[in-house]
C-alpha cells in the first residue's frame, strides 16, 4: 500500500508540475488558453483564417496619434497578407505566434516581443498551430491610406514554415 | 503510515498548488521575479524611487508618430509625479502595479490593461509593494516639450494608499 501511494503522489505531482509549466510560460511560451471578454468581437473573416477576437483600446487617435486594439487569436488562427500604409507596431502580451515578411523566414513571437512593421511592408502574422497568441496592434500614422488586404496565408504554407 | 504519507501528500500538493497560482499569474497577478535582460539600463534615479530598468524597443519615431520603451519595476518601485505635454500611453505586459492621477484614486493594473494618460495630466505609475510589474511606455506626439518631473511619491503615500 505504501508503495502504490507513492507511486499515485508521484504520479500526480508530475502532472501537477507539468501543467504548471504550461500555465508558467517557461518553456516556450506556449499557452492552452487566453481568456475573451465579451468585450472583444470576432475578426473579420474576410481578412483572417481560423478564430480571432479583437476590442479597439484606444480610438481618440486626434490626441494620441495612435491607436491601440487588443487581438486574439486561437491555435491555426492568422490574418492574410496585408500591408499598413501607415505602418504598424505590434507588442505580443501571451502566447506564442508567427510574423512573417513577404520573401523572408517566419518569426516566432514571444510575450514581450515587440515587431515595427514599416509602411508598405506585406506581411502577416497569427498563432502558432498549437498555441493561443494575443498581442496588441498599434495603428501607427492613422491619417495614412487603410490596410490593403491580399491573399489568405493556406495551410500548405502555414503548415510547413521554414523556420 | 498510510495516513501520514496522505497528509504529507496533501501538503506538497497544496504547496504545488499555491506556487502555481503565484507563477501562472490566476489569483491577482502578483509575480515574484520579471527576468531583466543585459540590455535593460537602470531607470533614472532622479526620476524614481526603488530600482527599475528601461529598454527603448522604438525609437524611430518619424516613421512610427511614437516611440516604444520597455520599462520593469522592482516591488516598491515607482516613478515621481510627472505630466507629459505629448501624452503617453501604457500597455501593462506583467505583474501588477499601480497608475495614479493627481486627485484621484489608484488604479491598481494588470497584464493586458492600457492606460491612456492625456496631454499635461499629473500622474506616478510603478509596482506594487509585494510585485513586480512591467509595462510598454509609449510616448504619443513626440514632437511636443519633454515630460516634466515633479515631486517623489513619499512612502507616506505610497504605503497608505486610498483603494
Amino acid at each position: 500500500m505504501k508503495k502504490e501511494i507513492i507511486t499515485i503522489t508521484f504520479a500526480v505531482v508530475t502532472a501537477l508540475a507539468i501543467n504548471s509549466l504550461n500555465a508558467q510560460d517557461m518553456s516556450n511560451g506556449k499557452l492552452d488558453k487566453i481568456e475573451v471578454t465579451e468585450d472583444m468581437q470576432p475578426v473579420n473573416p474576410d481578412w483572417f483564417t481560423g478564430t480571432g477576437w479583437l476590442e479597439m483600446l484606444v480610438t481618440d487617435t486626434d490626441t494620441f496619434g495612435v491607436s491601440v486594439g487588443n487581438v486574439i487569436f486561437k491555435p491555426g488562427c492568422r490574418n492574410h497578407w496585408h500591408k499598413h500604409p501607415g505602418g504598424q507596431l505590434l507588442i505580443v502580451t501571451d502566447g506564442m505566434g508567427y510574423y512573417q515578411e513577404r520573401g523572408k523566414p517566419v518569426q516566432v513571437l514571444h510575450k514581450g516581443d515587440v515587431v515595427a512593421i514599416y509602411p508598405g511592408v506585406e506581411h502577416w502574422h497569427g498563432a502558432t498551430p498549437d498555441s493561443w497568441f494575443a498581442h496588441m496592434a498599434l495603428g501607427t500614422n492613422p491619417e495614412a491610406a487603410p490596410t490593403e488586404w491580399m491573399e489568405p496565408v493556406s495551410d500548405d504554407v502555414y503548415f510547413n514554415l521554414d523556420k
